[in-house]
């Protein structure tokens, strides 16, 4: 259906240039085209930019928080591990272009008039726009009796535990694969999902999907700090994505970990936090303050008064939510938040159905985000919130020139 | 709760100025704060910057569309017709906050510790983005036994017709109250509508809402028409928001229509428009351009070489969409879209939950959208779409200083 991952990083169009568009947008998409290596690192910080694809680790990790978010958790639905390793590397092929800002295969427009399109086409003329697209293997893809895989499962590819308050919908948990796409532009990170979906029908299908509105982490500190839809500013004292010491000790995986193909990955954890927002918002502004320990204006930890003023963990109360989920109360565990806002209509009891998208990676979940939650059981946060879906996802490392997603699992 | 509507337009500081925070947007900042009625005309095209709330005919209709939406319909649960009155003046001076930039009341952080903040702070920091905050009056709430306005009733505010193939779900449909809220930052088209929700409480409740990401019409011809999730351009004909005369002809209704409060005012149209993506996805390029009319990389009508070249229906097919919906084929009639791409998760069948939700304002749904959609009877479309939620409401003029929202109606 699309062209092998060989053919990823060649001299395709963009999808700027297949449309003849020119201004100043036209020198990005150009340098996307001209192979997607040689995306030059300032594309970070570039709104239309083009993240490369290719790497030691998978992008969308320590990238720079992009704003939107489209996350889909699919099923496996056929037994044929030959079958799911050619879907793998047809995926790949389509990331690396649509990263870069081209369409899949010959496009929307390309190939014979005769045949449906390679590409949906609702991405045309749009910029890179960032998209960062992440693959995660969950536990029941290493099942017994499925792809031979049941010797290879990470010892920190648990399952995680029942948290205290956890009401967790199946419908909205778990899955075989998970793709996170991040990207400025939201059109593009669904068009990137919806466009991995038709690729892989079939062979996958989508168990749940999720998007996020706003970011409400940031890993470059010096940027502004979004805030979550309690109006705090979130994600403050996160892992910096440049921080190549923290993000070795905390977030990617190590052959000496146990599994030597997870080497240079990282573990994703997912959590759909239902807020109950009617709730918060007749709390009084000290209360929320209280609960938070950080002041609701500037972000500053109580008893300071910058944002990024060091936190003093005895002048927070015993359940303040920032003092139980400092590494200090935490034997120094430290995870990389990804998360975003999310409303999705409503409840049928008259309330919006809002909240935090709750996405962390980490080196391992036992020591990292199992322990963090369960620290967090006495959080006074915890009236003003539910766990309504849950995930864990082997992220493997990133993809070199030739590979595919999960080569290292599956070769 | 909030500062009654005299009090709108006020010398409150916009959120960006409380903050304390330079750069390039304190200029749209300032000049927000300094007065909603001398936000100037540029402002449309800043992605920053203020639309101005008041005026002869309400924002959020002939305003250039905005990049996000966040739309409400509510249920008024009170039987109390001055109560109704009181929420109505007090969400026109939050509305003429919010679309300032600047919270609602007090502010976030404003007030006393000990209550609960006027705002709920999560577009704290944030530029306006162009909020527009549109109102329309469904026709339960003209109910006889409600609160007086039976005889009120616009004779354009029918009931909908049941349409071939419409699936409608009772609870993505109609309400006493609806509220369109377009921003170019979903965050802050998300705050306005949480806000006016909590402000409500006890007086309306949430009855459905819908998030659309990402616009699929512009009323800016001149603009990059986007494209919808079918991958093509979308609302190429649509009426410039520029336009005075066709406006006036099309738009915004006039005391001799029947209802002298709607004088200035219009008729919004939502149906929420399932695609079958899937299957879309699996017609070939040929047979996908016949059934629009249009070809799928540049939008040009077949038969003609760019997107805004005049469509000659006698090269459409007869079940062709383009054909059906054009005036010609509908003794004239237009109508102003302002419809959004949605993805709402997954339908539990392993397919992605998205389409159009389509909004569209006219002078008179009868002669506007009920007529073009039952000549759509026939459109080859309908065999990828479902309608599956539908509204129609009154939606009163634009607010003049010292007002409220429906105050040609209440008064």
């Amino acid at each position: 259906m699309t062209a092998g991952p060989d053919t990823a990083g060649g001299g395709r169009v963009s999808r700027r240039r297949m449309l003849g568009l020119s201004g100043a947008g036209l020198l990005v998409g150009a340098a996307a085209g001209a192979g997607v290596d040689r995306a030059l690192a300032d594309h970070h910080e570039t709104p239309g930019g083009a993240v490369p694809f290719h790497g030691a680790h998978q992008a969308g990790i320590a990238t720079p928080v992009q704003d939107r978010l489209h996350f889909a958790a699919f099923d496996v639905v056929t037994e044929d591990r030959d079958r799911l390793v050619r879907l793998l590397k047809e995926w790949t092929a389509a990331a690396a272009a649509m990263t870069a800002g081209r369409p899949v295969g010959r496009g929307a427009v390309g190939g014979v008039a005769e045949a449906p399109p390679d590409d949906t086409g609702e991405a045309l003329g749009l910029p890179p726009s960032r998209l960062t697209l992440t693959i995660g293997f969950g536990a029941s893809l290493f099942a017994k009796d499925r792809f031979g895989l049941q010797d290879r499962r990470p010892p920190a590819l648990v399952d995680l535990p029942h948290f205290p308050g956890d009401k967790l919908d199946p419908q909205r948990s778990d899955g075989d694969i998970a793709v996170q796409a991040c990207a400025d532009d939201p059109q593009v990170a669904v068009h990137a999902v919806r466009n991995l979906a038709r690729i892989g029908f079939g062979v996958v299908s989508v168990r749940w999907s999720q998007l996020g509105f706003g970011k409400t982490s940031s890993t470059t500190p010096d940027a502004q700090t979004p805030r979550n839809l309690m109006g705090f500013k979130d994600g403050t004292a996160n892992i910096p994505g440049t921080d190549d010491d923290l993000l070795a000790k905390h977030v990617w995986a190590a052959a000496a970990d146990g599994a030597d193909w997870m080497a240079g990955g990282s573990y994703l954890v997912a959590r759909r936090i239902r807020m109950h927002i009617e709730t918060w918002d007749r709390a009084s502004l000290a209360e929320q303050e209280q609960i938070i320990g950080r002041d609701k204006k500037e972000g500053a930890p109580l008893g300071a008064r910058r944002e990024h003023d060091p936190v003093d963990l005895r002048r927070l109360a015993a359940d303040a939510h920032v003092r139980l989920a400092h590494p200090d109360s935490n034997g120094g565990a430290r995870i990389l938040r990804r998360g975003y806002s999310f409303t999705d209509g409503s409840d049928g009891l008259g309330r919006l159905d809002a909240g935090l998208f709750f996405l962390a990676y980490q080196r391992d979940p036992r020591t990292g985000f199992i322990r963090i939650q369960r620290n967090l059981a006495g959080d006074s946060l915890n009236e003003y919130l539910q766990h309504v879906g849950s995930g864990l996802w082997a992220c493997p490392p990133g993809v070199r020139r030739g590979g595919y997603w999960g080569d290292t699992l599956f070769r």
